[in-house]
């Protein structure tokens, strides 16, 4: 599905132009075309593929989707490959944007992704003497939002990794925790996907030799480096945690049980102990005192009682109970 | 066993020809020599290497086989050692596939593999104007099919990972578990053996000094590298998840031993009250008035089942029954 | 809220000037204006930017605040971001210090932090030969100051391990310690997220090609670096003891597990030995000598006691006991 | 000892020469000679030091010996330390070969090694055009077969780690085989030890800048660090191997305490179900009709051991025994 | 404290020097100057840095002390640090030598380290044509005998380890392993902040650009270097057996629990058999022939002794007792 097809002279917009009047506009270097797909048809990307000459190992790429995050240059032109992150229903959803950037033209192709880019257009075209700095900001603009997105889920995970702590050291069913754990390593893995790859590849755009399209903008592309920087660092450091946690985890396992045994252990004894007594007194010997007083039966029980009370107090001061 | 020795010009096929005609064929260099070979006998790759007058040390190489992925330079002949990866009854079989690839020369040499590259020549046939570009292009063919059959493999290994998971939430018996975790590791160290050295090898391929033949290609070998790249990272990310697994189970089998002493220890008590109440009644007192009741005895009975029943639903609430 | 805002030259204090006279000030070479905002408004930081022609980016990062350590070059500017770390009531605080430095010009920001820079300026104003050095040397003054206040930082948290490590030895209940442990843990971590990036960003400011207004200062940053060093190395070792912390406490709950079963089992059967005995002679059989004897009751007691007094004795020097 | 002492000129062996010779025949640059210690004794070593004039501090490593695999340039000579590694009764054997290399000579002194390198003198006997490439061919014949022999050693490990893993998942007894991966893993580590710094040395006698000696031999030494290569690898996938494998002991121990409590849980219910109807039958009530019964002992015994069949059942359906 | 102070020409001592002189004989190119202190007062350190005209902040780090090992460039001196590791009382001790070189002066400091240097200035003044090469070689000698002093530490550190593990496989008390282990690796981790650091700093004094004083002595460094490297390896390979063994150890512990249980349950059974036996004759059935055979009480004693015994040689072959 086309989303926009738009061309934009000196930083404010022209028209929106049909696509077969794409290549036609693209000829004319003082223009911008700018045309954003969402989970396009094979006959729309060769559309495009058409009209702005790309590079058929790229389209293919485009076409089969599910890339990992990368940046590859394609002569004067680059391809660009995102991933974006969703939240829904606690789950993270992946998502693709890619975005084949030339000297004068971005076009952008998202799939399985809800939120669209319709606020970085505004934006460019709120601010003309941005867009007046071509492709290369675009390109800029359109990373910018991706990564800014990641940092609401980096969030929502940190705050999971709390709950979950919460939970581990009140006591909450190990299970329970066991299996959170793992998903939220899952979901973790997968963030790290989207911005491992990207983080590097981010930091061949500014410094050193850079493509053209992005010369004249090391200020920008170091800010979203610096961005996916504090993302990368962020998941490091949940992972480690999430480590620990699982040790913790394991360790207070042990301990409960540990604890479950002394419980059951003091109970034991509760029972056994008055057991043994009532043992004794149905022995039959023909000799035994207590058995011909009148208050022995009492007598007995009282013991019983009496001893278990006795234990009952020395295993709560223990902690046993 | 020689499995195709054909000759190209300006890619198309001229003819099959014989083995002693192969060295006059590479003489000329506006012609394409392309051999395949299968399990060779010492004697074929003899023949091979006076044709091609193929350096030594990697005749060597081909003959012992088991090697490891890798692309070395002889003078402006490369060697390239793939590794195939087969699923055979539920295990991965390793495969070689040996090329020998000079300015307008390709030898490839398949052993311990079922599937074949016919597809590839097909391809190659089909589409004269790729094949025009030479034996560079052939070799790309030749690695695209090995790392495109990769992919398959690793989602073999990811579903057996998630069908994992599952028997260990499901609560399926541990011992089964480990065993399938500890090879699932091993199948994973194996495909990472022939995965690891060749995106090392192929990141040389492009960019910098690139060996003769390959060059012009960038783009091709570029994307080689990414597939290795997106399947190197899944095994990585196997790797860690299959840790964590192996981590979360060793948890849930000391969870499980909790509960199980927690249940024996229910059990234990409902036999153990009831136990203690009869030693009671056993007693040999002279004065126990219970025991001359009329209904002293289904008094006695009544109180063991209700002492059992009230134990029974606490520890039932607790859930530890 | 601005706490200084002067003007030097040649190392000596000019006089406290307007925020509006800034600009003049900067624009006369042979000066020095060094500004100290502390949890400044929206409104200031715009009037800085302003002033001294600040780049928007770094000022937007400075806006936003909680930015991971770093420094960036902006033309011939620096923008330095350091975090502060305090101990209030046991917990790690993390400030932050956002620092502008310019040829002529040092503009520093303070926010979330209790203690500031005023000792730093002191010093500065105390040794004119000095300050005389310029903008970097500031820069270089207030980055040591910030690094030597971690070093307190990291001794707290050695004494902690410490504290840690001698209660898990002397058998302290693991479930404290494992909470400790895991709160260091964390603290450790905010820690290393101060010192690891400022440390790799510190390495480029000596040595090869450094920023302009750090030219002529190699012997100071390096001596900045070697200080983060030796705390990165810390942070270093006290990870590692943690971890090792964490699988010898793991290690002593199994083996107190082990422990407390030895002796419940011991004091199991200093019950269950006399509760056989008592059941022999509870047995009816027509014929029991023993039953019949004048003391054969004291006779049962005395073996039971005399069982138990020996069992007891042997666990003892089991040590079961 | 001095096992060979030869000068060959042209590739072929001209005399055995005797020690004090040595100099003079190094003088004449067309010839070749090559000596081989075992064991020596100082004064041996001493004659060698003057008669090919090599560096003292190089003589002082070969004299202590036990130094750890590497390849060090003195001026125009190389200093190569290789460890050999020998299996005897079950267990590796670390010895040492020390190899001075020159423009026109070769001096290897062999240590603690039992297996010597007479099959490399006779190939290179047998083959007088490679013998003729000089001393660096000479090198890469005892580098080659020093490296060649490391192959099966490694196959024995692989092998041991086999058995071990049958043993683990055949229920062997597990303090056996926690020894047995004990000491798996210090061999690797001692093997890892004579592997990796060779790796990394023989990286650098191809490619860039490579010593003297070496030049116009790439192939050959990039096959030794081929070799090496592949060695490599396959340490570092038995030691991931033999860490899963600790764990998955670790596991299987737990889960067999689990299957342990419940075994004898099981036994302990057989056992504690007859013993409360014995204590019920063992009331002294007035009025218990069973106890009248002509066939109620029978009746009571039929009962403990029907519910003791029923239970055995269960238990053995569920899997507990 | 001054332990020496002398000038040197031409290899050969000259003089004692009084410390005022110093300055002196530092500006004759042809003399060399050897000063050592042991912990010297802040006013000792004031007169060194004004006689040798030191930097400031290399004389900061050495009044500090307790510096990481490092070498660094002030201008054409070097200031060196390296820590000294000694075993007292079974526990390593760490001192500090600071070590200033100059293109003809060295200032050795020595901190908190029982054992001195003057073996290092005997030698070289033994050997004249060594002390001759200069400053850089006095720093040579100094490094070799720090370093070579860390060799019997290690073994020292391997034998402690050996021992424990001995102790581990002997079945020892594991709580003690446990102490020791992490007791180890204490030790193990002080070592390694000598040794590190130190290492990588050696690595830049030969083959590249090396500092001034450093020059033509590069196999003289290289074998520091060298050094360094093994001692690092050994220290790495602790590391790595250190925690294999407390993996062991903690499976050990486990598989102990699990063998108490085994024990304990069959002395368990070994009870419970009698005590049913018991309860069974303790029954008041009218009707139990048994009870009035003549022999009815032995028999029934027989059969709970017999059972056991023969429970007792079950149990003993299963390896439970």
């Amino acid at each position: 599905m086309i989303v926009n097809c738009v061309a934009y002279e000196a930083g404010r917009k022209l028209a929106d132009i049909p696509v077969e009047a794409i290549s036609e506009h693209v000829r004319r270097p003082e223009q911008l075309v700018w045309v954003a797909l969402k989970d396009p048809t094979p006959a729309e990307l060769e559309a495009m593929q058409a009209e702005f000459d790309l590079h058929p190992l790229a389209v293919e790429d485009a076409r089969h989707g599910h890339q990992r995050p990368k940046i590859e240059e394609y002569g004067d032109s680059l391809f660009v490959v995102l991933q974006t992150v969703e939240l829904r229903e606690d789950r993270l959803e992946i998502g693709e944007v890619d975005v084949f950037v030339g000297r004068n033209y971005v076009l952008s192709v998202r799939s399985r992704s809800e939120r669209g880019f319709a606020s970085v257009r505004a934006r460019c075209e709120r601010e003309p003497e941005l867009l007046r700095q071509g492709a290369g900001f675009v390109l800029y603009a359109l990373m910018d939002a991706v990564v800014d997105r990641y940092f609401p889920i980096i969030e929502a995970l940190e705050d999971r990794l709390e709950a979950i702590e919460e939970r581990i050291f009140a006591g909450a069913p190990a299970r329970g925790i066991v299996e959170s754990l793992y998903g939220l390593k899952r979901e973790l893995t997968t963030l790290q996907h989207a911005v491992r790859p990207l983080l590097e590849a981010t930091g061949k755009l500014y410094g050193g030799r850079v493509p053209g399209v992005c010369a004249g903008l090391p200020d920008y592309f170091r800010d979203v480096y610096d961005h996916l920087s504090r993302i990368n660092q962020s998941i490091d450091s949940l992972r480690e945690m999430l480590t620990t946690a699982m040790g913790v985890n394991l360790s207070l396992i042990s301990l409960q049980e540990n604890e479950t045994t002394k419980r059951l252990a003091s109970y034991g004894a509760l029972i056994a102990i008055p057991t043994l007594i009532a043992g004794l007194y149905g022995m039959n010997f023909q000799e035994m005192p207590e058995l011909h007083w009148a208050y022995g039966y009492p007598f007995a029980l009282t013991i019983m009682v009496g001893l278990d009370l006795w234990m009952f107090s020395r295993f709560r001061k223990a902690g046993w109970l």
